[in-house]
């Protein structure tokens, strides 16, 4: 058993590192504040007598053992965070596999093969996009010339590499050479599904289809006193319209769930019609066929609309990410120790990405979620209780004793 | 008649005073563009030997005669624009009344009484709110120390004070005292009804009122992919619905106009609910009970989506003037004076508010209108033919004229 003690306190230790007021932090990926978690965790890897490795994009590797990683078995997360984000959301799985290791440790006995802790760059995206970089990085889907080259968001004079660099994180680890045995991720769920339930423990077997779309609609700025209705090519009408229907193809399309998270309007006067709306889609589903059909919908839908306005309609895909299946050997691992160690849980699917599902393309993986209060994350007021916290911990620590044959 | 040449000299001069490069111009009340406009026209006015007299606010006279308001038939615009005007909209309205005065000093005949020329303090509204400012003052509509203590839009250390005084035009003249015999002004239509109808001409018989509301909607911000469609309280969602059933308003209430002008989500981030969209509505109507109508049902129906998606709703009452009929016998001399002159003309309804709208509430007041190209203003394309305003001219300097007995 994990020591909870032990682990609370470290997650009170890191949550000091880019606190906000409201009891949040800030650890945008490559800043200040990151850099410091980054040396805080490199401390505790050394303090524990890990193998310490980092590769090419920042990604922190404390090996026990050798630093073979096809012999490993990979816990880990992430801990950059969005700018108002909680302090568990990704830190929790970092510190969580650093708890792991420090108790079998303390008890004496080492798991065949090596044990890895990682640290991903980047999951949040916030700062540099897509999110999951790091480990979009190490599982092949992106090159290091194309991480490296990333702007800062919003800004051209500044790169990924230029942070990495300032951050001192720039390592030549080679980390996608091989791949892991396993990798096992703990995470806080982000939704309200286990509380409703009244489960301790989510076993992830699937993550769902992630599509990100960004539309550009031009009309003309025209005078709102002056410009009769019928000859308006109104841009935000347009906008509104696909706010609306996009809550209709959720109604439609069963488990389909679609944002209409970002837009902005221009000249975004009082008084003159828009000419100009730009504006972003997050459509998830579990199943590659009918978000594809989603997206269809949604595209026909605006080819319409804007032929009823006079708009034009540009569009830029931002992430496409298929479905994961995660590892069916690893979900029956994590179901029988769940199930040993007498946890309330249920199989699900995540509804949000994570390193995990990048993960999943090179070796066998597969999460472990813990509730969250009220769904909330990505939010100062995020909260999972320390006894969850616990139970997810000792999970993770009994399935890795378990892979690794104790 | 007047001398186009001459005027559309003078148009020309002026534009090339806070010249953009598209071929508009920006001059916003009161900066350094705005006070060399004024600079320019005090130069002409002095010029033409008019008494020059600056109100509290900025508002500028010329006076051929004497000061006395009472006995003065006014004419007049603004030469303030928004950010990226045309080089008619205002300014049109003040040289065509310094042209007009032109006209009758070099035929050797003056009107009985006084002719006044009158520039506008800020009628665009854009640097600080309300819009037609310096009119409202002149008609009693709000008070000196009201205009004086306006900030500058999206500024909280400058006020219209300090900014009148950097650009000298802050003056004693008593514009509020009395009212002036009567009060004509020429301006673009700004809308496309005169083009097409193939009109010269439209005789402005009244200007319809004006509502603009800004709402702030309140909902919860969550993550996109693990919060289920039902549990939502999605701030946009509702604003898009708005966005949606202004359109149908429109089509519901004929004559009415609405406009979603500008509107903006936080965060605004792809992945995470709204929690928060502020957006305007500006509505139109001729008619007063229908335009309260209209905004009544606005209301009613944001309640009622508010109340299905668990929105908080606020509201703000930005700007409210109520229909404004110009005065009939100077509607009847225009009437009478363009079908002289040979003129293609109707009577019309301003869509958009005017300086004259304010005048009409102290003195006989009345417009004319002449054709924009396609309906465009508040834009650099904006474009009147030197023909149209030549008419335009010639049927004020002939309407002034006959109302001072010539
Ligand atoms: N776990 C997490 O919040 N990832 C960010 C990407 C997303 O799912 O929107
Ligand atoms: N004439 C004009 O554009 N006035 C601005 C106020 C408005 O009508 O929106």
């Amino acid at each position: 058993k994990v020591d909870k003690k032990r682990l609370m306190e470290k997650i009170l230790e890191l949550s000091r590192i880019g606190a906000l007021k409201g009891g949040g932090v800030s650890r945008l990926a490559l800043t200040d504040a990151d850099k410091m978690a980054r040396e805080w965790l490199l401390q505790w890897m050394k303090a524990l007598s890990l193998e310490v490795c980092i590769d090419p994009v920042g990604n922190m590797f404390g090996f026990w053992g050798s630093k073979d990683l096809s012999s490993t078995i990979l816990m880990g997360s992430h801990l950059d965070t969005v700018a108002t984000g909680g302090i568990y959301d990704g830190s929790l799985g970092v510190i969580a596999a650093m708890e792991v290791i420090t108790t079998l440790k303390s008890l004496g006995v080492k798991p065949a093969g090596n044990i890895g802790v990682v640290n991903f760059t980047n999951e949040e995206g916030v700062r540099f996009t897509p999110d999951m970089m790091g480990s979009l990085f190490m599982s092949g889907g992106i090159t290091r010339e194309a991480v490296l080259n990333t702007p800062v968001v919003g800004r051209n004079d500044l790169t990924f590499q230029d942070e990495l660099k300032k951050a001192g994180f720039s390592g030549d680890f080679d980390s996608t050479g091989f791949a892991p045995k396993a990798y096992l991720e703990l995470h806080i769920e982000q939704g309200p599904i286990l509380e409703h339930k009244s489960l301790d423990i989510g076993v992830v077997e699937k993550v769902q289809g992630i599509n990100w779309t960004k539309f550009t609609l031009t009309g003309m700025a025209n005078h709102a006193g002056t410009t009769p209705m019928d000859l308006r090519r109104d841009a935000g009408y347009v906008a509104s319209q696909m706010g609306v229907y996009l809550r209709k193809l959720t109604r439609e399309i069963s488990r389909l769930v679609g944002t209409l998270g970002s837009l902005s309007f221009y000249p975004n006067l009082i008084n003159v019609v828009p000419e100009k709306a730009v504006f972003t889609v997050d459509l998830r589903h579990p199943d590659a066929m009918e978000l594809a059909e989603a997206q269809n919908k949604l595209e026909k839908y605006l080819l319409a609309v804007c032929g009823q306005e006079g708009v034009r309609s540009e569009q830029e895909n931002l992430v496409r990410f298929d479905p994961v299946d995660f590892d069916q050997h690893l979900i029956a691992t994590l179901y029988n120790t769940a199930t040993n160690l007498g946890y309330r849980f249920d199989k699900m699917i995540s509804g949000a990405g994570h390193d995990a599902q990048m993960m999943a393309s090179i070796c066998p993986a597969a999460m472990i979620f813990i509730p969250s209060k009220d769904g909330i994350s990505h939010n100062e007021n995020e909260h999972s209780s320390p006894e969850d916290i616990e139970n997810g911990t000792n999970l993770l620590l009994n399935a890795v004793a378990k892979l690794g044959g104790l």
